[in-house]
């Protein structure tokens, strides 16, 4: 065996054991039973602390000294593999058990600040998260950005420069299409009613089925917020029910399944390798957008949907297709992130990236992230935060450490906008398979094109392949205000 | 940290890993997609690569020798720690490997075979694996009995001289006991119907319940063959449906419930040490066998059920509870292990005991299998085996490696003899609980003379010292003769 062989031996088997803790995470928001709770924190402890055994281990350095790559496929692998290692080995043991101590511990005081609304109850908590990050972020920057060193983890070889100037082009745009679209003659109509769940689920499996989601290496369970998880020849979605708002469980379902295709569709030869997953939370959410919104949100689809919905409900309260379209296309002012429309979702992100970066440089106090988070809503949205569950304390991302992580949701758009405009122009007719229910063509095109490349390019460049073009925030910019222009008669 | 404590905190995680697998293995035969077959025996593989790596790390032999207990409790974990290292170490990592290896694919050949009624296509493929076990018990056994030290790995303590010695003693009165019952005037009718699923499970949900079984730290799904997995906080249980026969699901659920009770009603304390499981397989099988024989089958608590089955279903075609009783009861010729009922059960048994033995001694060749079961079937029951899977291909055990393994569901049979002699000693008004369905008396009084302590007695000790009594297999045959001689009519 040659040192690249053993090496991939190696990390064959780390690949399995973490498939395996992620696997874990799903039984526990899925079917755990709650009285299960300690005893699964120490099982996911166990696993954590023999991964991190593996992801330290010496003997991945001595073998990547000595590895050869054959093909760039081989090199990429290495690169993969020496980032992660390098990572891992600049971080201290004692502050890796520290963070995950206390991250596992704040998820709970957050979740009761929350329920309290009480962020008093959280940030000398949060703060003592944030202490930890910047240490993290310094011992991973090695005298560079701290901030980058963070958003390195979820989006490599982004910069928040790079984003900020992302940012700083979308919102004029952004702000004012919101403007015009709250302020239009034409409002759309909520849909009313009682949508019993069984037939929700029913209606959300067959949204599933459209997008070609592979029910032999998959399953939909039910959880409080849902998520995917898995890869390879297991990846499963979950979904939630709301038994007055159809549209969350419908959507949150189509979201899922553009997460867990990216992982099915990746070359089933990459299992088991670093390449054999999604390369960047940007890319991730690329496909989970591209499917709920462009898509799902589109003409042709929602046209379907409106009649799969009015036949399992037996009649809708808007009265077609048409209205239906406007209807799940609705932009109404809201404090939530998760409940935001397409128009004002990025202007949530850039708040909590300006935020977060001042947290992480030292430029804001934890003491004083309630009133900044509120002056900067009132700002940004017109509107005064009225209750800490809908400001600060929404979000559970700051809890766990996920410093960095909120700008690739709108990276994610940007790269579903420039993915959206490179799929109509390779597949014209694809309206006419939406409309009866198929997304088929849709999904093929992005497997072919992005999704079974799994880690082989980085993210900007897997982008920019597919597509043939420079990632742009102008595709998704065209493709709001033409939609929203249309569905609000500006 | 002294030596002990060293050894306790990785015994800890050793026990938190090790319950992670068997979770796995939950999710495989209940909710696993089938696509993903591949990749969990990858993942399943990386786990125990993980576990031997640490039941065999030479530190755990260190700590043993300077480890010093300071009391009873102390002493045992030492002792159960030490006992399994010492047979890790005896067992190459190379054979522990093939043995995995091949088990794991004899599994789907036995399977195929038994579909097929094809024992040639089996037989060499066992013989395989009988080859593996011999020399993996000549390591263990050290110049001892092979057997034996197959046996140990089941219930410690015991060899096959004792259980040969029991079985003896038993057979005579079980042989003539079924003879008087075949022969009897009086025959319990079959129940006949179709019994909706939804409706079983929902009877199996109230079983469960009638005895305790605590919904907060287990749940119940549906598996091919029924098994209970986990502990400590989390031991789930899992049942069947045949629409024609309830009887299957609900004694199948109450099995279950037998061996979850007794993991979850270990002191907590014991959890994530050695004394935090079931004994012995005897000792588990004794709690599933008095839960679901000597409690499940008794006229009080079947009176309960025949009124809630009535109610259920709308009706029985069998008249009345006393007959119902008769029902749960009846003795018929049959060629199946697990369908065989209360008096022939320990003679299938016997049956496999001997060729077992037989075959590991080197006594019986696999090319000579078929005949010797079929010969030894027809001497014990009267009848031809029709079939191979009706034979010697009706049981998983021996293609996954279980040699030594059957005898201990006797024991467990003999073992609930000797506890229900004793618990109805202890609880007189027992009945009139069980009559309104409520086997709590029961479970309490097992839980605290029993399952409580864990790993904490040896098997035999620990049924002594529930009973004060020595273990005997006289309760049993007189419980069986005194049941079976009512319900006959003899």
């Amino acid at each position: 065996m040659s040192a690249f062989d053993d090496l991939l031996a190696f990390q064959r088997q780390t690949e399995a054991l973490s498939s395996v803790a992620e696997r874990l995470g799903w039984d526990q928001e899925t079917v755990m039973p709650r009285g299960a709770v300690e005893q699964r924190s120490e099982e996911m402890a166990a696993m954590e602390s023999v991964l991190h055994e593996r992801r330290t281990d010496p003997r991945i350095g001595e073998w990547l000294d000595q590895a050869q790559a054959e093909d760039d496929e081989d090199q990429r692998i290495l690169d993969l593999i020496a980032r992660d290692f390098h990572r891992a080995a600049r971080i201290p043991a004692r502050l890796a058990m520290e963070l995950a101590r206390q991250t596992s511990l704040a998820q709970g005081i957050w979740a009761d600040a929350r329920a309290n609304e009480a962020p008093q109850d959280f940030l000398p908590t949060l703060n003592d998260i944030l202490m930890l990050k910047r240490e993290e972020a310094a011992a991973l920057a090695d005298g560079g950005d701290l901030y980058d060193a963070l958003l390195d983890d979820y989006e490599p070889g982004t910069t928040q420069a790079e984003i900020a100037a992302l940012f700083d082009a979308m919102r004029p745009r952004l702000v004012a299409l919101r403007e015009d679209v709250l302020g239009a003659e034409y409002q759309p109509q909520a849909l009313k009613g009682d949508f019993p769940q069984e037939t929700q689920l029913r209606l959300a499996r067959a949204c599933a089925t459209a997008y070609g989601y592979d029910w032999t290496r998959g399953r939909m369970d039910i959880a409080v917020h849902p998520f995917s998880s898995g890869r390879w020849q297991d990846s499963r979605i979950t979904t939630r029910v709301v038994e007055t708002d159809p549209f969350n469980c419908i959507y949150s379902t189509i979201h899922e399944v553009g997460h867990s295709s990216y992982e099915l569709g990746i070359d089933s030869d990459y299992a088991f390798t670093p390449l054999g997953r999604g390369v960047s939370m940007g890319a991730h959410e690329s496909q989970s957008r591209i499917y709920e919104n462009q898509i799902g949100r589109g003409r042709a689809f929602s046209g379907w949907l409106y009649q799969r919905m009015s036949d399992a409900f037996d009649g809708l309260s808007v009265p077609d297709a048409d209205a239906f379209y406007a209807t799940v296309n609705r932009v109404t002012p809201g404090y939530i992130r998760t409940e935001a429309d397409e128009v004002q979702y990025n202007l949530h992100i850039m708040l909590r990236f300006d935020l977060e970066r001042d947290l992480i440089a030292g430029r804001l106090d934890t003491d004083d992230l309630v009133e900044a988070w509120n002056t900067r809503f009132l700002k940004d949205f017109g509107v005064a935060v009225d209750r800490p569950a809908n400001g600060v304390l929404q979000d559970v991302h700051w809890s766990v450490g996920l410093f960095g992580y909120f700008p690739t949701y709108a990276l994610g758009n940007v790269y579903a906008g420039c993915l959206h405009a490179a799929l109509r122009a390779a597949v014209p007719d694809l309206d006419r398979f939406l409309a009866a229910g198929d997304a088929g063509p849709a999904v093929e095109w992005l497997r072919e094109n992005m999704q079974r490349h799994g880690g082989l390019y980085p993210p900007r460049e897997l982008i920019e392949r597919a597509t043939g073009a420079d990632v742009s925030e102008l595709p998704l910019l065209d493709y709001l205000e033409e939609k929203f222009g249309a569905i609000y008669r500006l």
